[in-house]
């Protein structure tokens, strides 16, 4: 049986960190698929085991969570550009949305423990990690 | 400045939820890559503004609350094959994993008001709607 859903909300843990030189949000690359910048996951020890087999070479997918976004904004210019007319945020990347949780692909270069050094980083330093999957092709 | 983050958690506020005819977690498709189940995203009234300039034929990334997973889980075989040993969850697609947020890509087929009506559905009925991003090249 399926369990009713009476709930409208749930806690997000998060499970570690982004450390980067990236401070301004201003700055930092829109996508990863336009980035070059590196910089750490740091994971907390509560959830080393859940790193076991992942590995140097491979591509991840990354959820942040984006704490410096609005939760109120529900349209946007697309990248600001006003010619493009607003559009609901759900039909965007921005940052700006009721959860801001951000999607990047990055790959790992080296893991030393719970550090997990990364290419294509496209959010700031001290970003709040939530999740990270194996890439499956399309996401 | 960076804003100091001193938090180590953060609220989900649902969007919405799904409406489709399997209410068996154990016989969803596991990826909407094998997935030709339709269904309907339910958008709750307050994030109306938010689906401005969504419409049909696009495909969309939708994120959900996998309200059924284990939190705990930190190593699985992954789909259950013992002979691929134990992977830590972060190194896999498992909806168990200690926030259990689910990706998928979705087509839309129609939208009517609130209901975004999608094709390629791997989650099961009731599943909270946490976020509809547009799709880019690679995630």
């Amino acid at each position: 049986m399926n369990t009713p859903i009476d709930m409208d909300s749930a806690e997000l843990h998060f499970i570690g960190h982004v450390s980067t030189s990236c401070e301004d949000k201003h700055k930092v690359p829109k996508y990863f698929t336009e980035s070059e910048r590196r910089g750490i996951l740091e994971i907390f020890p509560q959830y080393r085991e859940a790193l076991h087999t992942l590995e140097a070479g491979q591509t991840i997918v990354a959820l942040f969570w984006l704490h410096e976004s609005q939760r109120e904004t529900l349209q946007v210019y697309p990248r600001g550009d006003i010619s493009r007319g607003l559009h609901g945020v759900f039909a965007t990347r921005s940052p700006n949305r009721p959860n801001p949780i951000g999607l990047s692909e990055l790959y790992i270069e080296r893991i030393d423990g719970l550090q997990i050094h990364v290419n294509h980083l496209d959010v700031i330093n001290n970003t709040p990690l939530i999740d990270i999957k194996k890439k499956i092709p399309g996401l």
